[in-house]
């Protein structure tokens, strides 16, 4: 179908003369080649033959110098549009090779492009760039000034689906423009999602082709031309990071996670020191396997023998927790590998953070040669509740739950475990990536994926080194179990100088966004937000459905919820007539049905619970958001054990539907909270837009995995 | 300078003749007279006329239909672009009325305007809407199709001044356009801002102007032309509520919330009553004034005496709260009202929001006959603490603060209570304002502005009955003290169908948004954020400049740190290279200074102390956001102690600067951020942006109060 040889030819000619760029030429070489449609066109090499072409095409037509030293066209005055007579061609001619010398004047210049003039449609941009982390990605937008200034464009990791390109036309801010307003045409949506499939597969074919620009495309309700097209070339792409099959990393991943050994490498006696601290926490966190102390001359530490290397203990080991200083890590390492331990927990700090880069590609290059995966350099250690392990020199922790848990830095990793116990949020387990030397955070999923103790994956990063590995993991982890994600450094916008629209349009940070969009990754805005969807979505079912119904005795904080509803892509159902009357039953005369459903603030708990069962038993409803109001009448406690009832009575039955609550009253409220959580329904004191947050996050999970 | 005859002429024939709106000519000749520029132009009555009129102000010219009742001129096939030689416009003019009778049979034609044509130069939107809150609001936007689909558009109350109209120019998204962007020319920014101004001063001066168009107003490096003009008038405007002067107000405000003598109508000696709660609350609240219960029967109520009416009680009243059923309450608000009582608490509920409007009409025109300022009705009442005044049925409460709190609400009401008390949070006040049939947020800004015990109001709202007053109050007391407001029921877009473009845009929200801001009020944008802005912003002194520093342990920590201040409107400081230098001399040679100043994770106490105190002293610094890291070399009780020790040296020193902490690390963390809350410094654990949230909100009240 492709032609792929003379894409191929023009790359190596290209490669071949050193260029940067491909001349407009070549450009449309490449889009014929891929069915990417452009208007008619021709070079001309004199002003006669730029007359004749231009007369041949039929009137008006564009005039571009073509020169591969002249990227930005315009601004060298080489193009002029709308020219509509043979004899303006002639003088257009003349006068764009003018410009072109007078703008730079050892220009090479191949000629003037003479290019049939398209007009009417809505110009769009498709492009496509390279991102460090994440390769090759296809972006979207409107074209025009206006969108370059509100930078109003969306990417995807390419090659994409004609599926998720039809999405990039729904994801930009402007997407309405697509439908046609004021008496324009809806365009040809199929026709825009197939040029941009077609792009995200020549980048995808051609490494090599860095950044790609259509600008503008004009889309018309028949089809969709770009006008112009822009390549970028670089033969020098950087390799990809080593990335072990799913299966090698599951190997390793499982025995370092789980091990039936465990050696401390710079075990100490003496407190205060870290291999102390690793000994104390592996000892009192309850870890039922076998721990080595490793010291150069220590018999014996907190009642365990001793070993001067690891090579010297007769059995095997799985995990090498190492408390050493930087410089000693090396060859200690070379011994684990020699003794085939699978996992290094380098603790230890000094290496890339602390400008000794070399250091830690020695290490690096110690566990390519023996198969080690490093954990680290330069972290707290990790902890997996499940095996009661400790590896780490922070305080013992041994809250079990669902919720697995990594953090980048060492702070975030205490904060994680502060909120944990604070909250008495439950993990399977909390581990340290610092400078993920190796092990990162595909690799974690991939081992939390088969983890029947995990149904959460909670990540706080600050940079992906393997984006695109990252992504494939995620695509596939998330259709089982939600993955919520802290991307800090969101605003510093990616440096790299971009000789593109589309590259100097990819800020950073709208990459990751897009990117975890599509594949199914729940972004959180906050430190909080990822502690608190860490702990909120999987103590809920899973929705079967879109409509969310407010159940409150409060109607001040009805409106509130509603807010948070519309702010968090929840769908306030529009109640049936006879749900309506159903519920009037229930609530005083002056009270409201619809959605929120307000009951008023001065019932008692038989309308509280006549209203959420309502709520639960009728299945044109799936999720419930109940706004409690302090009275007399309803205590705190007496409204919490009394839906938390109700919530049972109807699992008996088999119905489970998501339910969160929002409580408005003195502090016996927050008692009320807590006891509500325990039992499966997220619930907040003095807040109107966390249980919605937390609602909202577990429908965007369920949207990405394809279950709504 | 302005000719107001001739605008006054314009309107009296529109009203004499029924109609809503203007002609073009007629809104050429209002234009002239308030100096907005337009084009050229002319009507003709024939093709004819049409082409000579065109010939006089030369080619190209648009052709218009001018009718009375085709408003959308283009969806009726009404205007033509672009017309290019006599022959054109004769041609133009016969098809343009074919069009017209085509779309509307019975419209009335005028005849064809013909316009000079614009070309070049940016397109905006200058208008002005009514709203039936805020009164009138002039509104500035880029013009286009695509600014239409963004709604990127701004608003301000008419009249505005010009540096309020050139503020305006900033306030969009696509600010940047107007800059001049690839290529394009700056736009007279001026000449933008002055017809701004011009448009608010009309619709300012004529209240009959309901609705107003200029669209598209080009705007070039020379000036601003407005090329189409659409004013929509409307006769019947709506009365403005009853607006008491600021006199006025503080003297029934000051009586009813600092009152002398308090009555207790439907005082009860039965548990569970509202009447029994009030006199309870009262009574064990502290109030040291005179507590007179009212009841038809009794003699005496929780050992005071009782009276049948107010009229019977000897000496003055000053505040008379209700707990009486509403049916009741007319009769008893005329006796206080002959009492010459200043204010009644109407708690009751059972009028408009209970489908009885003419219930509440009716104590409104009663309070309006004796000058009695009414609170409610449909409330919980209200605390004054330094009067120790619990005039509500529900619990008392007694923490002394400086934040004055109020809720449309009286669930959000009950969440204020929980929340202060669990927090700590003192307040002077929290006042329920219910249906606000006549006390609403205008009368306690006036009130709070002059109360010494209070530093900071904040509000929960879901309307302003009147807009128009609280943007009055609001503008002159947020230069004294912060105001927050969370407004709800954001999402509830304006339902009002309007005429014109500048009307469709205005969704209802986004007024609230600009006039919050023109005014100087803080909008929380959540419940939470609501109570902690008021919790917060009053304990840290006022910045003096915008350089705000990190100084964190931990390096996680500072990337999301930085994160929220951009988020937060917050500029983190360039660090000059002496500053530089004497931060580097407190830190491990592999921390990093510049801004985050990281200053490592094992670090001693005296790490923290010598970098804060650096900070505190050096003044080019403004603020300071703390990132602290628990370890056991300096663990959390510790930093806080220090933190507060080092504060409270530079403040006997004369130095005081905003401070913020954001803790990471176990549980202990919870009682070190209580200890720096309490001492002055707003602390949070488990979270990088409450802390960067709550200084954002410090820096939008200063530099709105025109403090930095």
């Amino acid at each position: 179908m492709l032609d792929k040889t003379v894409v191929r030819n023009v790359l190596e000619a290209a490669r071949a003369e050193g260029r940067q760029a491909l001349t407009a030429p070549e450009g449309k070489l490449i889009c014929d080649a891929y069915g990417i449609a452009v208007p008619q066109e021709g070079v001309a090499g004199s002003a006669g033959e730029a007359a004749s072409l231009a007369s041949s095409m039929g009137f008006p037509v564009v005039m571009k110098i073509v020169s591969p030293d002249i990227l930005h066209k315009t601004e060298a005055g080489g193009v002029i549009v709308g020219v509509k007579s043979a004899e303006e061609a002639r003088a257009s001619f003349d006068k764009i090779i003018a410009n072109a010398q007078a703008y730079k004047a050892d220009a090479e210049i191949v000629g003037v492009q003479v290019q049939q003039m398209l007009t009417g449609g809505l110009e769009v941009i498709i492009g496509a760039v390279t991102d460090d982390s994440f390769g090759k990605l296809v972006a979207f937008g409107l074209g025009g000034v206006l969108v370059e200034v509100l930078k109003d464009i969306t990417f995807r990791l390419a090659p994409v689906t004609h599926d998720e390109a039809l999405s990039m036309l729904d994801s930009i801010q402007a997407a309405e423009m697509l439908k046609g307003v004021r008496g324009g045409e809806a365009v040809n949506r199929i026709a825009l999602a197939d040029m941009i499939v077609q792009v995200s597969k020549l980048v995808d074919d051609y490494p090599e082709i860095s950044e790609l620009d259509l600008n503008p495309v004009f889309a018309t309700r028949e089809g969709a031309i770009a006008a112009d097209v822009r390549i970028v070339v670089d033969y020098n792409q950087a390799k990809p990071r080593h990335r072990p099959s799913q299966e090698e990393i599951l190997k390793s991943m499982n025995r370092i996670m789980r091990p039936k050994a465990v050696a401390v490498i710079g075990a100490s006696a003496e407190d205060g020191k870290i291999g102390n601290s690793v000994m104390k926490n592996l000892i009192n966190g309850g870890y039922k396997g076998q721990i080595y102390p490793i010291h150069p001359k220590a018999e014996e530490i907190l009642g365990y023998k001793t070993y001067k290397s690891v090579k010297d203990v007769p059995g095997d080991i799985d995990t090498a927790v190492f408390a050493i200083p930087a410089k000693l890590v090396a060859g200690a390492l070379a011994e684990c590998g020699e003794k085939k331990i699978p996992g290094a927990v380098l603790i230890p700090s000094g290496f890339a953070e602390a400008g000794e880069p070399e250091l830690q590609d020695e290490i690096v290059k110690i566990g390519r040669k023996y198969n080690i995966r490093l954990m680290g350099p330069n972290i707290y250690g990790f902890y997996y509740t499940p095996e009661n392990l400790c590896a780490t020199f922070c305080t013992a922790y041994d809250v079990k739950g669902s919720a697995a848990l990594s953090s980048q830095s060492g702070g975030i990793g205490m904060a994680i475990i502060g909120f944990s116990r604070s909250a008495k949020m439950g993990v399977s387990a909390i581990v340290g990536l610092g400078n993920k030397s190796d092990i990162d955070e595909d690799d974690l999923l991939t081992f939390f994926e088969q983890d029947d103790n995990t149904r959460i994956i909670a990540q706080h990063l600050e940079d992906l080194k393997d984006g695109r590995a990252f992504a494939e993991a995620a695509k596939r982890v998330s259709q089982k179990k939600p993955i919520v994600v802290l991307k800090a450094g969101r605003t510093s916008a990616g440096a790299k100088a971009a000789s593109s629209h589309t590259g100097a349009l990819a800020g950073n940070d709208k990459i990751y966004e897009d990117v975890f969009k599509q594949v199914g990754v729940i972004r959180a805005r906050s430190l909080r937000q990822l502690l608190e969807f860490a702990r909120g979505i999987p103590v809920m079912p899973t929705p079967k459905g879109e409509n969310v119904v407010i159940i409150t005795g409060a109607g001040g904080s009805g409106v509130l919820l509603s807010d948070a509803c519309v702010d968090n892509g929840l769908s306030l159902m529009g109640m049936p007539d006879d749900l309506d009357a159903a519920f009037r039953k229930f609530i005083p005369p002056f009270g409201a049905a619809g959605n929120p459903v307000d009951i008023t603030g001065g019932e008692p708990p038989l309308t509280y619970k006549n209203t959420v069962k309502l709520g639960l038993e009728d299945d044109r409803i799936h999720a419930l958001i109940l706004g409690y109001w302090h009275t007399i009448v309803t205590p705190p406690m007496v409204f919490a054990k009394l839906m938390v009832e109700v919530k049972e009575e109807m699992a008996a039955k088999g119905i489970e539907k998501p339910m969160v609550a929002s409580l408005a009253g003195d502090v016996e409220v927050e008692e009320a909270a807590e006891y509500l959580y325990q039992h499966g329904i997220p619930a907040y004191a003095y807040s109107t837009e966390l249980p919605v947050e937390v609602l909202g996050a577990k429908y965007k999970w369920a949207r990405g995995a394809g279950l709504l």
